[in-house]
C-alpha cells in the first residue's frame, strides 16, 4: 500500500484503476531507461522523479494549495508559464501519452481521433490522474481542432478557460494574442487576487528563462560526437520539464550538465562514436510516450535533437528580460510565444528551416518525422518537410502512429531499413 | 464526343480521366433524382445545370474571362461572394463531393484525411475539374486543420490565397476578420484593376441577398405537410447555388416556388401526408455527395432543412442593404459571414441552438448528424448536438461516413432503424 493512498483518495481518484496504472509504468520504465548502456549519473534525479510522478510532486502541489496557492493545468506550450508564476500559481502539463481510459473516451469522443486528446480526456473520465484532479483551473487553447472542440466536452467535467492562439503570424494575429494573454493574466488575478506587477512578471519571465537556459544548454551538449546523453534521457527531461518544480528541475539540469560536459572532454559517450544520429520532428510526445524513440536507439543509431513541442520548440527562444514597464514585458512574453513554429500555423515554413539548420548544427544524418495517427497538421505538413528535405538531400522517414504497440513490430522494421540506409 | 471537347482540351483537362469522369455522373444521377415520385416541373433546370455542369456553365466562365472577368474559386461559404461581385468577377464553389483521384491525393495527403479535402487535391491533381482549370486565383480560408494544411500544398499547383477565419466570435475576432475581409477587397482590386465602390458593392449586396432570399421562400414552403420537394432535390439546389449564375439561378428558384406554392395549395405532396420528416445537419454536402439524403428518403422519411453550409447555413441571414458607405457595407458583409455557425468555432452554442429551433419550425420527428469521415470539428460537436437533443427528447441519429459505397448496406440498416423508432 502506497504511503499516498490517503492523499490520492481524498483528490477523489479511482483507486483501483489508479493502481493498475502505476504498475504498468515500471516495467516499461525499465525496459526503455533503466537498460541504457553508460547511462550518466545525473539521470537518476529524473529516475526519482519519475518513480514519485504520482506521489511526491501531487504532495508538493497540495502543500502550495494548502498556502492558498493555485495550481493550472495546460495542454500546450502556447500557454505562459510566466503569467501563472507571476500570480504565485504553478503551471502543469496534463497531455497525456499513454493510452488509458480510451474506452470512457470514446463515449464522448470520435473513435478516429489522435491519441493525445482522447488519453487526456480518457484521464479525466476515468479519475486516474492525481495532477488532472489537483488543477484549480484549466486552460485550453485553439491550436488544433481536435483540442480546441474536445475542451467544449471536457468543459463538462471541470472549467475550462480557453485561449485563442491564431492560424497566422500576421499583425493582426499578434493583437489577438496579445489581447489572449492579458485576459489570461486578468483571469489569473482575479482567481487567486493577486496582482501581477512590473517586478513578480519579471521575476518570472527569469525564472522561466532560467529553466530553458538550462534545457538549451542539455541541447547544445548533445551536438557533439560521441553522443554523451541518449535521445530518451533528452527527451523524458523535456516532459518532466512541464510539471516539475521550476528552480529544482533547474539546478537538476545544470548538474547534469556538468557531468556531461566532462564527459565530453573525456570523449565519452553513450553510443559509439559515428553512430547514426537523428533529429526527431513532429507531433509532441507527452509523458509517457517514448516508443518512437525507444524504437529508434535499439535500433543503431541516437537522437540528438527534438524539434517538438516537448523538445526544442519549448525552450528555444526566451523573453526578452530587458522591458521594465509591465506592457512591455506583457508583449515580450506574447511574442515569445507566438514565435513557437507549430504546424497548426499556416504558413509555417520557419519549423522547416529551423529543421535544415539543426540537421546542420547538430551534424545529424538524417530526420524521422513522427506524426501522431489523425494529427491533420503534423500530418499533411510533413509534406512540406518531405520537398524540402528532398532538395537538400537530407534523408527522412515520414511515420504516423499511435500510443497502442501493435505496430511497432513494423515500425521497427521501417526505422532499421531507414538506418541502415544512411549507409 | 462532346461538343465542349476543344474547350477541355484548351483548359488542359485530362481527356481521357475526364471522359470516365463524366460517363459517372449520369447512371448515379439516375438513380438518386429521375426515379423520385411527384418531381416539380422546376427541377428540369437543375438537371438541365447538372447535364451541363463541365460543359454549358464553363463556356460561360470562358466567356466572362475573354470579356476581361475574373473567375474566382472558393472552398468555404466564408468567402464573401459580394466582393468578388463588386470588382466584376465571377465566385464558384470547388469543394467536391465524389471519390476522384484520391491514389494522385494521397502522394500529398494522408490517408486518413477528410474525403472532401482528398477529393479537392484529386480533381486539381488529375486534372479532371474545368472549374479549377478556368479560375484565376483560389481562395482558401483557415476553418478546419485539414483544409487550412491542404492549402499549402495545393499552392505548389495553383496559387492560393488564404483567408484567416478565426476560432471565435469575440470582438477581437470580428477584427481579425474584417481585416482578412478588406485584404481581400484589396487583392481583387488588384487582380482586376477594379476599384470597389458604395455603388459596386451595395448592388452585389442586393443580388447575392437575392439568391438568399429565393433559397429562403424555398426553405420556408418544406415547412408544409406533406412536403411538396424532396431533400434531395432542395440539396442539389444549394449545391448549384454555389457555381451558377446568380441571376438566372435566382429567377429559376423563384420559379420553382411558385410551383411549390401551388403544390402546397393543393395539397399535394412528393411524399405521403404522415411521412417521417428528417433534418440533416453537420458536414457540409458538397456537389455530387447525395449519398445519406439519398438512403434516407428511400428508407420512408423525407428530409424537410438541411441545417448544413450547402443548406441554410450558406443562404440564412442577409447583408443589410442600408448602408450608404462603403466601409459600413464592408463592415455589414464581414459580420453576416462570421455569423455562420461553423463548427470550426468554439463555443459554436448558436448551431445548436438553431437546429432545436429548426426541429419545431419544419415539425421534424427527429435529426441526422453526418460528419464526414475524419473530420474533426463536426465529429467532436456530435456529442454537443447529442447532449441538447437529448435534453429536448428530440431523436438523434450519428452518422460518420465517407464518399464511398462500403458502408451503404449498414447505413441503410441504421436509418431505417432510427426511422422506425420514430413510431
Amino acid at each position: 500500500m502506497s504511503r499516498y493512498n490517503e492523499m490520492w483518495r481524498s483528490l477523489g481518484l479511482d483507486m483501483e484503476a489508479h493502481d493498475q496504472l502505476l504498475e504498468a509504468l515500471p516495467p516499461t520504465y525499465h525496459d526503455v531507461y533503466l537498460t541504457q548502456f553508460g547511462r550518466p549519473a545525473g539521470m537518476k534525479y529524473f529516475d526519482f522523479v519519475v518513480n514519485e510522478v504520482h506521489g511526491l510532486r501531487i504532495q508538493e502541489l497540495q502543500e502550495h494549495r494548502e498556502a492558498g496557492g493555485k495550481v493550472i493545468g495546460a495542454f500546450c506550450v502556447f500557454v505562459p508559464e510566466e503569467i501563472v508564476r507571476a500570480v504565485g500559481g504553478i503551471c502543469i502539463g496534463l497531455c497525456s501519452g499513454i493510452d488509458v481510459g480510451a474506452a470512457e473516451a470514446e463515449k464522448v469522443l470520435p473513435r478516429n481521433i489522435c491519441p493525445l486528446i482522447k488519453s487526456s480526456m480518457g484521464f479525466k473520465l476515468t479519475k486516474v490522474c492525481p495532477y488532472f484532479e489537483s488543477c484549480d483551473m484549466v486552460v485550453g487553447e485553439t491550436t488544433c481542432d481536435g483540442k480546441k472542440k474536445a475542451f467544449e466536452i471536457l468543459n463538462d467535467y471541470i472549467p475550462v478557460h480557453v485561449m485563442e492562439t491564431p492560424q497566422m503570424k500576421k499583425g493582426r494575429d499578434r493583437e489577438l494574442w496579445l489581447g489572449e494573454v492579458e485576459d489570461f493574466a486578468g483571469l489569473l488575478e482575479r482567481l487567486t487576487g493577486n496582482k501581477i506587477t512590473a517586478e513578480t512578471l519579471s521575476r518570472s519571465i527569469r525564472e522561466v528563462n532560467g529553466k530553458r537556459r538550462a534545457l538549451m544548454r542539455l541541447a547544445e551538449i548533445r551536438k557533439n560526437n560521441p553522443a554523451p546523453i541518449s535521445g530518451r534521457d533528452s527527451l523524458l527531461i523535456a516532459q518532466i520539464a512541464m510539471y516539475d518544480d521550476v528552480e529544482r528541475f533547474t539546478a537538476q539540469v545544470d548538474k547534469l550538465c556538468d557531468e556531461l560536459e566532462q564527459k565530453v572532454r573525456d570523449g565519452d559517450g553513450v553510443f559509439p562514436a559515428g553512430t547514426k544520429r537523428l533529429i526527431v520532428t513532429g507531433t509532441p510526445m507527452a509523458f509517457p510516450n517514448w516508443k518512437v524513440p525507444h524504437i529508434i536507439e535499439t535500433s543503431g543509431a541516437v537522437i540528438v535533437a527534438e524539434e517538438l513541442c516537448t523538445g526544442l520548440r519549448y525552450f528555444e527562444n526566451e523573453v526578452p528580460e530587458d522591458a521594465a514597464a509591465l506592457d512591455s514585458q506583457m508583449e515580450n512574453v506574447a511574442a515569445r510565444y507566438l514565435g513557437i513554429n507549430c504546424a497548426v500555423f499556416t504558413p509555417n515554413t520557419a519549423r522547416i528551416d529551423r529543421l535544415v539548420q539543426l540537421v546542420e548544427e547538430y551534424r545529424a544524418d538524417g530526420v524521422v518525422n513522427c506524426a501522431l495517427s489523425f494529427c491533420d497538421p503534423y500530418a499533411i505538413e510533413a509534406n512540406r518537410v518531405e520537398q524540402t528535405l528532398k532538395k537538400k538531400n537530407i534523408p527522412l522517414l515520414k511515420i504516423e502512429t499511435g500510443y497502442d504497440r501493435e505496430d511497432a513490430g513494423q515500425l521497427k522494421t521501417r526505422i532499421e531499413a531507414f538506418i541502415e540506409m544512411l549507409g
